[in-house]
């Protein structure tokens, strides 16, 4: 097993990364000394699969659990399903010392997680991300919160769980397209930290598509280590954080300006590296090998690298854009890369050259 | 000027009172160094009356505020309320640095603060609290939140402001009721901290009642003092702050079992004072004659101290009790009185002891 700890002073915690980890969830939640009721927040999907052995190893280990179930999809990450959770917990009776596990993807665990922030003004929870872009990304580092019409993410709250539990053998039965969707924030990884995992990414690419094992281990733990170390520097995103949301401005507005669910996270976000990787080369003159480097490893992954742009598609994606929480003084910033494993924050970029890169990465 | 400082490490702030506050608004905010754009949020009564004010005052030191008016009374406390003030947020593309001034009585500032508690997972704010309630209580010391079917303040944040600012003079023309019903605060804080303030209470209440400038200024920044004492060594209620509590459970409880809105919160928790002083009598022996002093000071205040309660009420009202925060191992936990300035938190207490308590502020 591998455990990376999470350095938050009195916020700290440990993910683990194993496979067989469900199983345990019951003796793992044990060790954190909390009240007896519980609540399992998961979708309809993951719960068809997983849900039983959760409340079973919970129950196993003198837990009280009930489960809450809620629609599979990015639709669910909203105050309206948020206000359905806090109706169930209190109608479960959950108290200050009762805890959720957030059982799922990305969406499961950010709503379940700003459930668990708000209900009687915060109560511990658990996160059992079962899919890859979970258990490498939205699992780690407190991030909680839910959509507005208006953009991703824009409700939230910072909000620690107290361990995180990654069992690798729910990454066996993911779809296809979640699990290569998982790999955009795994390259991403290498671009914004570490050229010698980008270097093995691109070396060990065919054993990471056919879900090896040992691969897997070592991939999501060195993730969840920069993760747990970018967080640990810069909780909130006073600066350093704001790295590990590279792709991710024009991703979301990707995301954002299509209709949720059309692209996956991912598919996104690799759309977004791309852009990014060439704003970094037209304004900090990042090597054009290295652009084709990040392009090539994304492409090989099976992502998608470039989108449909008419100029009604591009004016909506320009307004989401400016939307997104890390405009300041109204203008957009872009974290860029110097070179592979070395990028920096918060850089204003002209609306021309976003213009530009908008073309380089349109189908035509 | 009275200056009280809350001491909270990096979340540290001044609550400052006075009067004339309001047009120096804009002035107290330009040193707090937040972005321009910043919305005012207040109700619809409030608004009426000061909105203008704050609005000058902040374009006048340079701010770009726009205004945000809910509906007045506790039915806006609800997460369709936060989502609405959200979206009016997004839409007047607020970002990172600005920030919100909640304007008005508790209602607003437990909502407000809410609001950005979890916009952008948290912007700044600012409390200018309009009700004597909310000078003394409620604008001090970060508990943010909204109501659920199940109970009051149940869904919230721990999440403090910038700056608070109380100006004297919107006491002034606060409706007689309404004033009434924050001396219940007031006379707490007497009860659980400060022997001395409760007597000077008892001796000075004509005039308080008759809003005495002078009166109203030395009480609400000792009522301040004591909460940020309190606040500044448990800020999130791990201990100590549950002596704030003192006369909510059963004061919450009577708020919630018989719709919000039929007893102001200042009410009902001069009837939950009560029932908490009698029950600290039945349980820890505390005084028959300190009992009739505290009953005695709530009374000339014009405050209620009795209700009526049928055996449908009161079956709501401990249905209610069950669903308190406060409940730990499904036990109701109330604070207790030893002696006048000197209480005990997390009691368990017998329900037939609560039953005998609830026949005693019964009118029949």
């Amino acid at each position: 097993m591998h455990v990376v700890p999470v350095s938050l002073g009195s916020r700290s915690y440990e993910i683990k990364i194993a496979s067989g980890l469900l199983a345990r969830l019951g003796a793992e939640c044990a060790q954190l000394k909390l009240g007896h009721r519980c609540a399992v927040i998961t979708d309809a999907r993951v719960g068809r699969r997983y849900a039983a052995a959760a409340l079973k190893s919970l129950a196993k280990s003198g837990f009280d659990p009930v489960l809450i179930t809620v629609p599979a999809g990015e639709k669910s990450k909203r105050l309206g399903m948020v206000e359905k959770c806090h109706n169930q917990l209190a109608a479960h009776r959950l108290e200050r010392k009762s805890f959720i596990v957030a059982l799922g993807g990305g969406v499961v665990g950010d709503l379940a997680g700003f459930v668990a922030a708000t209900y009687l003004r915060g109560i511990p929870f658990v996160q059992v991300p079962t899919t890859l872009l979970a258990q490498v990304d939205s699992s780690v580092g407190g991030k909680t919160g839910v959509n507005l019409k208006a953009g991703k993410n824009l409700v939230g709250a910072f909000y620690q769980p107290r361990l995180v539990l990654c069992d690798l053998d729910s990454l066996a039965t993911l779809p296809k397209r979640e699990f290569i969707s998982g790999l955009a924030e795994v390259v991403k990884y290498g671009i914004i930290y570490d050229a010698v995992l980008f270097a093995q990414l691109e070396r060990n690419l065919p054993a990471l598509l056919r879900r090896d094992h040992a691969t897997l281990a070592t991939v999501v733990a060195r993730c969840c280590e920069i993760k747990a170390d970018v967080v640990g520097q810069d909780e909130t995103e006073g600066g350093l954080r704001a790295i590990l949301n590279f792709g991710h401005t024009i991703g979301h507005a990707i995301e954002n300006s299509s209709g949720y669910g059309k692209y996956l996270h991912g598919e996104a976000i690799s759309i977004g590296q791309v852009a990014a990787a060439r704003l970094s080369r037209a304004v900090l003159g990042f090597s054009t090998n290295e652009v084709d480097r990040i392009q090539n490893v994304l492409v090989q992954a099976g992502l998608p690298v470039r989108m449909k742009l008419d100029s009604v598609r591009r004016q909506k994606l320009l307004r989401a854009m400016k939307l997104d929480k890390k405009v300041s003084g109204g203008e957009i910033k872009f974290v860029l890369a110097k070179k592979i494993g070395n990028v920096v924050w918060s850089q204003n970029v002209a609306e021309a050259a976003v213009q530009t890169v908008l073309d380089e990465v349109s189908c035509h």
